[in-house]
């Protein structure tokens, strides 16, 4: 199919020349486009598929940038990017020095906010919204599209509440597919879904009480609809709420019903749906599997485990849990600040409870991790998957701050696996009953050895152990990120030349095994996958400075900057952290 | 009035032997002890006394501590305290090594959950209620007492979120009193008083929507009802909600009519009521008041400065921007991560935006920090009140974590004033234009200086300043404590022995003068009102390391472990941070 319409669009204003009779050819152009390029490009399809009317439909009604529109968690923002001036660069998305893939300030002004994390939407657009009226501003629309899985996060609650009480401009859409990632869960989601399904008149309507102007449930593939709808909203003053349906994947067959799968799938053929296999057969396994599979079988073992994943079921792989035991594992949806305490107040009854949050997203929940948690001292154990870089999602979503904001924390254990066997011993050993809560951080992606179960060896808090002997300086390494020091020196092939120590606990540090090493090396390098204002790094110093070792000591990690998108290699290229880098590092120090 | 009934109630057990009309007049004689404590030794009165009733009737009604009972924030737990067994400590209250503020775990197998920071209990409840099932003790309760500032938190919407969809023996209690520490704001406040006045039928209930079994709104201070009803949700299985309606400062006419002041009154006449005041006339300012003050100033010559608190308008005297500029100052409520976001929103739209948040309460926000301020360079202003340690609200709430926390987000710039005039300045100099987001941080209580009120001098981002010189040593402070180590030089007298610097900003640090105090110095203190591990002297081991700086460098600052109530002094003492240690830790220094 031509791209007769949508070649012709390269701003809202050309979208806004054409006929209301031209959208839904532009609706299937776009979503065409978006087809074709992710089936080769990968990214994330539904969301983005299942706007693609909403978008067409809110740049058509209104004058945005002037009118602001900010898309909640931002996957769904790929139609937005192509009709707002970045058609002809959105083979780029999610590639190092390409666009994002989120909105982002920085790349467009018809991104009005970054967004990646969820729920945030509906403050950022009351702040600019309550901006505008400050101004004298008052003909301005502020409009946050907000899916049913967001919406259920205490934050867009925040914002709701408040925004009630205004007469800010504010629209709120919410984009009722029913699925996150996941599928949505929740008594809020049972809620809508009966709205929906006309079995709550909407006179008894809890967005009302919350004093907005509720409008819905209308189909939100129906582009007509959609802009009548907008139209009306526009001369509406105050706070407005409008219920959309609409399905994850539209126009996708196999998309619209597999959306966990597609919400990204990887390649895939445009012309069929069909996703393209990877020969993944002799690959190692991705480290949440590990996670996955380590506490499905201990959950066997053991019945006071327990799982929660704040809707990240599929992602953390918890789903294998869930489904063998969906009593004791629970996807308590986007809510991090409530999978930490329910985590605390399962555990003060003796449960051994594995609470498992994305390292960036566990920045969500962060008062909960010091008050509910490690200030009672209660041994929950906080599995954090994508620490670290993660490649591809960016700036948003990176763990790297999880090791400087952890480490200050009284009580906490902080733990990064070097391999997958590490991480199924670790998981072995907290639920054995650990003194103290336990943060295990591990990486996106995959490990290195496809054999990494072997039988449960308990771990002994607190221990390093030397991987390579060697005489001129010490290397110190935390997690994963150690194999590129091994890799790096495997390269340079000098034997007894550079040794290597495994410090998987960033707290306690191994200080026995510290004061070995710095009683014998003048020069000692730390090196972590996360930033080095605060982390691992600072840790040792704190040591050497409390032990008055005179050692000179070289921090590497993530710089002081926010890193952007990216492959992984590329990233830690950028940080001077991946295999050859760390060969170049370590053979200038020899040669001085 | 005597105490006859209350002196014989050493436990629950005791409680439960009353007949059901004696408890009036214990209600009234807990009421009056309550009263006559904390008029003597000070602490928060108002909640209590609204829940006296409640209080008593809980524990008649439901198998205390079987049934786990929970507190949400707890400053309304005094009466629980004092019939659950601490009676006779009630006395030693906030005391350093007497009994905490808040419920406490360690402290009586009574205190089910920990609280201080609001919006917990319901989560908490909820573990445990699901943990209950699981273990198969199904008829347990699991109590969240609640109030209506605290349940429009977002957290409590996501308990309630969950709660809805499982078949927990949960009972949330909505304690409604129309006020948190400051009156209640927001959408759903607006909505529970049309509740209350009748004005939405029960069949139109925001919480039947989330699937509770709800029951109210009745008089929380007849007992007989209160005891009725509960007795009725005993025996109702899966997840309940109650609605009472309390006065806060029940009972002391005083404290019913200024609810706000007598929230936590100080010392006052237990007969009469009346405030005993102090004879503060002479007094340094609080340094709430020179934020409160200055931002009242700067917000009359600067039109485009807002002001936002999450429920603190008193405690942040942001109440005096809220009084003059009603429409550019915000009492968002207690929506921490909300009143970051929509700053963030704000500051888009060129306003410049003042967001005080109590330290310890930013931890609720932090990755709105990062991923809606920071990450977007976004300048918007926090002020950290309550930064350091806080004295006898004891270890939830000290803000000595926000160095740690703050330092390793990229952009930001992290402040701590070391006196009013600083703090003055600061504020001043940000409204003037900043290149990123900055956190000042400043402690509760005064100041030294009640003349602080001078000339705005625009401050240099990123310096720092010498304000003693000398040989010996080094010392490197940040903040107010700073003045400690002031007085500790000026008690020990010894004219160019020791040089004090003052390193008001963590981040970014003034590399020039530490380049010159390196190059002078063989060792360097420093001192921060913040936990060591990755704080302020732990950036500038950093520096030390990262520049190849031999110096030896000692940290002082709060150590690695959860700090207890007491006075300011107490608690310094504790850390050695305090005059008298600094001058013994700086003589030692100089004799070896």
């Amino acid at each position: 199919m031509s791209n007769n319409l949508l070649s012709s669009i390269n701003s809202p204003t050309d979208l806004r020349q054409l006929d209301v009779h031209q959208l839904p050819q532009l609706a299937q152009e776009l979503r065409d486009f978006i087809i074709d390029v992710v089936s080769v490009k990968e990214g994330h399809l539904g969301a983005s598929l299942g706007v693609v009317e909403l978008t067409i439909a809110l740049h058509y009604v209104f004058n945005t940038p002037k009118d602001c529109l900010i898309w909640d968690v931002g996957h769904q923002a790929y139609g937005h990017k192509i009709v707002t001036g970045r058609r002809d660069i959105f083979h780029t998305n999610r590639q190092l020095h390409g666009i994002s893939g989120f909105p982002k300030r920085s790349e467009s002004e018809y991104d009005a906010f970054g967004v990646g994390h969820s729920s945030t939407s509906i403050s950022a657009a009351l702040g600019m919204a309550i901006a505008a009226n400050l101004k004298g501003e008052t003909e301005r629309q502020h409009i946050a599209v907000i899916g049913d899985a967001s919406i259920a996060s205490g934050m867009a609650f925040e914002g709701l509440n408040h925004a009630g009480v205004t007469d800010a401009n504010l629209l709120v859409i919410l984009n009722d597919n029913a699925i996150g990632i996941d599928p949505s869960v929740g008594a809020l989601k049972n809620y809508l879904t009966a709205v929906k399904e006309g079995k709550n008149p909407r006179q008894n309507n809890m967005i009302k009480s919350l004093n907005f102007d509720y409008s819905g449930p209308i189909d939100g593939h129906d582009i007509q609809a959609v802009i009548q709808e907008l139209e009306r909203l526009k001369k509406v003053k105050g706070p407005k709420f409008l219920h959309i349906i609409t399905t994850k994947g539209k126009g996708l067959q196999q998309a619209e019903e597999n959306q966990v799968q597609y919400h990204a799938p990887g390649k895939f053929d445009a012309n069929t749906g069909n996703i393209i296999p990877k020969s993944d057969e002799n690959l190692a396994p991705k480290y949440q599997d590990v996670f996955g599979e380590t506490i499905l079988d201990l959950a066997q073992k053991n019945d006071n485990i327990i799982g929660i994943t704040p809707a990240m079921p599929t992602g953390s792989s918890l789903k294998l849990m869930m489904d063998a035991f969906p009593k004791r594992a629970f996807d308590v949806g986007i809510a991090e600040q409530h999978a930490v305490t329910l985590a605390a107040g399962m555990a003060t009854q003796g449960m051994v409870v594995f609470c498992n949050i994305y390292s960036t997203f566990l920045q969500r929940a962060y008062d909960q991790v010091i008050h509910d948690v490690a200030l009672q001292n209660l041994p929950v154990i906080f599995c954090l998957d994508r620490a670290g870089l993660v490649g591809e999602d960016g700036a948003t979503h990176h763990g790297v701050f999880d090791l400087a904001y952890l480490r200050c924390i009284p009580n906490l254990i902080v733990y990064s696996p070097r391999n997958e066997t590490d991480l199924q011993n670790i998981l072995y050993s907290a639920q054995l009953g650990l003194d103290h809560p336990i943060a295990i951080r591990y990486p996106r992606g995959r490990g290195q050895n496809s054999r990494w179960k072997s039988p449960y060896q308990k771990i002994a808090i607190g221990k390093g152990q030397c991987i390579q002997e060697g005489t001129q300086f010490a290397v110190l390494s935390n997690g994963t990120i150690g194999n590129n020091v091994t890799q790096a020196l495997e390269n340079l092939n000098l034997p007894n030349g550079i040794a290597h120590f495994d410090f998987p606990f960033v707290k306690p540090l191994d200080e026995t095994l510290l004061h070995t090493i710095f009683s014998k090396f003048e020069t000692v390098i730390t090196i972590e996958d996360g930033v080095v204002s605060g982390g691992f790094g600072s840790a040792i110093l704190e040591f050497a400075a409390a032990n008055n070792y005179p050692s000179k000591i070289q921090i590497l990690g993530v710089p002081d900057e926010f890193i952007e998108q990216g492959t992984i290699l590329e990233l830690q290229q950028f940080c001077k952290i991946d295999v050859s880098s760390l060969q170049s590092f370590f053979q200038e120090l020899l040669n001085n």
